[in-house]
């Protein structure tokens, strides 16, 4: 097999002739926007969902050179392959389909000779029709009472890209359950989500692959304590979403309804699937939850289809590379100027940390280039009054602003100085992009702005169930493709393995002392028993 | 006068050489942690407070060097003339006295020939009596309702800093007054909040020092108008927090309760003035609010008195400087195993990057080296299932890894594996510390792990007001030491200036637009024009 590694190909030597070009004053962004075309060049405008990387430190031929990048590395074969049920995942041998949970136009995808469309869309069914009979009150809890509140308890993948489109949404449609996300392992974490809820209106939703995640188990058992405590059958409030064959859908485990995931959809990429679809359905009904999916699959289209240099999340990851491999930041803001998105920025951490932190490519050769890099950010107005003294005048970080013409909020509203608030909020988001980009020289060294630092900007009309989908799923076809064209595996997490393997060990000796066990030797690290003495003798 | 960079001093030579002894293979963490004595060499207890660097890339003799390199720059005289009111503030000719307000052992400390604590005290009395009363329903709203909930509206530093500490401690205090927290000039965080207060048992708190912020100031204009709306009298329902002088507390602005603040103390340093006094004391009472001002008042003295090897924040700030300007990382991650502190992070990313995102010393010299860092972080263990495979595999940054001893829940609690969920999480935490120095070899090199990832740990024993308190100073004294160090000022704020001007520009043609006015010509970019023609015909 040849080497996947990007460095190996022709066009990434020339980039790196670009960066030096580009470290030239004449380079600037102040001179680069003073061209009038700039915008119409370098912005991508599709039904619904505008890209605009003008702002970016780039220039034509520097973009040419970019896409050359992309077709050698054969980013959009991959992403074909990737659709069609191809194992492209390759160190786990498995296929990536999360954009199968939502493909309204494929008759049939073949995974190992077997089609997943109809196990994906029976899925869906089941759901719509159980989602349906809960909101009808033909469901419901162990006392007869309806449902009001579920609570969701699922970490990493099965929990932050659900919570996003929920806390999204929320700002648009009064949900019909409320959820609540129980992740953390910390019992605290569980001890201020049951001050909330009233155990017989409430559901327990348990997601969990192979149902074997500690700290899932772990919130599980805690759960049916509760439920034992309030003599509430788990055969009445609580619902699994897990693999097929797995414990959580055997009768061994008591529930009101099991739903499947399926292991050729990798838990960051899930939301899509059962794992998002029963909550969000549970909170706003199936049918928007669908039209979700279909702002998904629209950006899924986009994304296979468009033509390299008008496509969105392509043109998105060559300017991810570039700025993370040539331009050499280490650090990109994502700031959308809508509270209803804050929890966008934690989901896309996730998606593209864990995706793109990598130290080998897909068949195994260590990498000598850099591999991700790290993701944070806020809402607009607010982080201009945090961290943005360190983005115009500290270490330089690329910002992705995030813009909704409409806001949600349609009653009455006041002007101050001559504006309302969603005009002061844009007039803001559009001031940081220009002030970042242009600079300002100044007498005074200390009110001097070098610029010449980058941002793209996103707009959407709305918040709408189609415009999240098109935002997550662009995410997601912006991370793959920042993953396809490195030459590493966006799919895998074999980084998350060494400390669940130390966590084990130093479980077991809890375990023991639990039990008054006499400690056997063992081999926890000196450091590590300093701990465990604090912890178990109760101080410091 | 001197020079005031930090890359003028001879340790600072000094340390650069260490930093290429540190990347040969001997000193890889896995060696220096096989120290018997590693732990006690390099760790500091203070009652109620452990710190452990023994996961830093350190060693006794590069110590040294950075306990010079804080003897060279004057660290500690420099905290001390911050305390006892020298206008160390240089670029704005301010004091920065945020520790006088928790001051409870000096009899006074001089600003301009005044002494400054009769009015700071003056200050909290008021906000005792009038919380007091109003718990006790002496003082209710324009209907004759107590009050039961109450709206915070400030931004940056007069909202990060309250939100983290009313998150932490209403895990273990019910509040007597729910807060809510309107900060982003989005008409959508207005909206959300409105849906979840009664308007006659509710109260609007407005924080800012001016009364010009521009954010604040249109949120408040919308709080009128629902109070408006509702009948209901600002006088009986809205209190302001604001300098002397203010147009907030003159009568013109119809409140119910003024309290001042001082320009003596910067919003990202002020949870401990009235800026968080008021909304703390509304929430817990003041007896609380007293108790976490003991806490930082603890670390105060710690920070200011311990000598150099001993002092926690000066050893951090150090171990902050050695990692971002000698070992290179570009970004630190803050984890507290504990869903208590998820709102940690935000608030030390603010008080953090906006403190030492400077590009000119505090005499204005441009700097030849890089000040300040990324900040982010989420709880753990949620982080290791978002994005520690990063940490693990990709680009390394140093963590901070935060631990609770007592958990607040004390009802009955399973166990699963042996285990309570409380271990798992400390299980959890204590295995990633490790995992990330010491590393794993493998064949498969997708699952080879290079260790040598600093971290560092920091206990308490509980989350309570006292805690919290030195929490909050310790990051406090952290990053003012750092910027000592850095000879850079770590209180002003001009690189969010450039921003709020070209703001402007944008707001009055704006505002030019919503009466109708032609549009004169304006020095708007052709890009922003753009922009504002999708805002205001109301689609992409």
């Amino acid at each position: 097999m040849t080497s996947q590694k990007v460095s190996a190909l022709k066009s990434y030597a020339k980039l790196h002739q670009f960066s030096h070009a580009f470290s030239q004053p004449e380079q600037h962004l102040k001179h680069l926007l003073e061209d009038k075309n700039r915008l119409e060049n370098f912005s991508i405008r599709v039904p619904g969902f505008f890209y605009d990387y003008s702002r970016q430190r780039v220039n034509q031929n520097l973009m040419q050179q970019l896409f050359s990048l992309a077709q050698e590395s054969k980013a959009k074969q991959k992403f074909s392959q990737m659709t069609s049920g191809e194992k492209i995942n390759s160190t786990e041998s498995r296929a990536a389909l999360h954009t199968a949970t939502r493909d309204f136009t494929r008759a049939a995808i073949f995974l190992d000779g077997q089609d997943v469309m109809p196990q994906i869309k029976q899925v869906n069914h089941q759901i719509k029709a159980f989602t349906q009979d809960l909101h009808e009150n033909k469901i419901s809890g162990h006392t007869g009472k309806p449902f009001s509140d579920a609570v969701v308890i699922g970490i990493g993948g099965s929990y932050l890209g659900c919570q996003f489109v929920y806390e999204a949404l929320k700002t648009k449609i009064d949900p019909k359950i409320n959820l609540h996300f129980l992740s953390n392992v910390d019992i605290d974490n569980f001890g201020e989500i049951i001050k909330k809820i009233n155990p017989q209106t409430c559901l327990w939703v348990v997601i969990s692959k192979t149902y074997t995640t500690a700290e899932t188990l772990a919130n599980l058992n805690q759960a049916l304590l509760y439920l034992k405590q309030h003599h509430l059958d788990p055969a009445c409030h609580l619902i699994t979403i897990t693999a097929k064959g797995s414990p959580g859908e055997s009768s061994s485990q008591k529930h009101l309804a099991s739903f499947n995931m399926f292991d050729y959809i990798g838990g960051r990429y899930s939301v899509s699937s059962a794992v998002g679809a029963l909550p969000l359905s549970l909170a706003f009904g199936f049918d928007v939850f669908e039209q979700f999916l279909k702002g998904c699959h629209a950006m899924d289209i986009h994304a296979q289809q468009a033509p390299d240099n008008e496509n969105i999340p392509l043109t998105a990851a060559l300017i991810g590379i570039w700025n993370t491999h040539f331009l050499g930041y280490p650090a990109q803001a994502i700031i959308p100027y809508c509270s209803a998105l804050s929890k966008l920025a934690p989901h896309v951490q996730q998606l593209y940390m864990e995706s793109l932190g990598k130290s080998v490519t897909s068949i195994g050769e260590p990498v000598d280039y850099k591999t991700g890099c790290v993701i944070f950010g806020e809402p607009g107005t607010n982080a201009q009054h945090s961290f943005f003294q360190l983005a115009h005048q500290g270490m330089a970080f690329p910002v992705e602003f995030i813009g909704i013409i409409h806001p949600v909020f349609n009653q009455e509203q006041t002007q101050s100085k001559g504006v309302y608030n969603h005009q002061e909020l844009w007039a803001n988001m559009l001031a940081q992009a220009q002030a970042l980009a242009i600079g300002k020289d100044s007498q005074d060294s200390a009110k001097y702005f070098s610029g010449n630092r980058p941002s793209s900007t996103i707009i959407v009309n709305e918040i709408s169930p189609e415009t999240i989908g098109m935002l997550l799923a662009f995410y997601e076809a912006r991370t793959v493709y920042e993953g396809f064209i490195l030459g590493i595996n966006p799919f895998d997490q074999f980084g998350v393995e060494l400390g669940k393997v130390l966590a084990s060990g130093i479980r077991k000796h809890m375990a023991q002392k639990n039990k008054n066990v006499p400690s056997e030797p063992d081999s926890l690290d000196p450091i590590t028993h300093v701990y465990l003495d604090m912890l178990f003798k109760g101080s410091l």
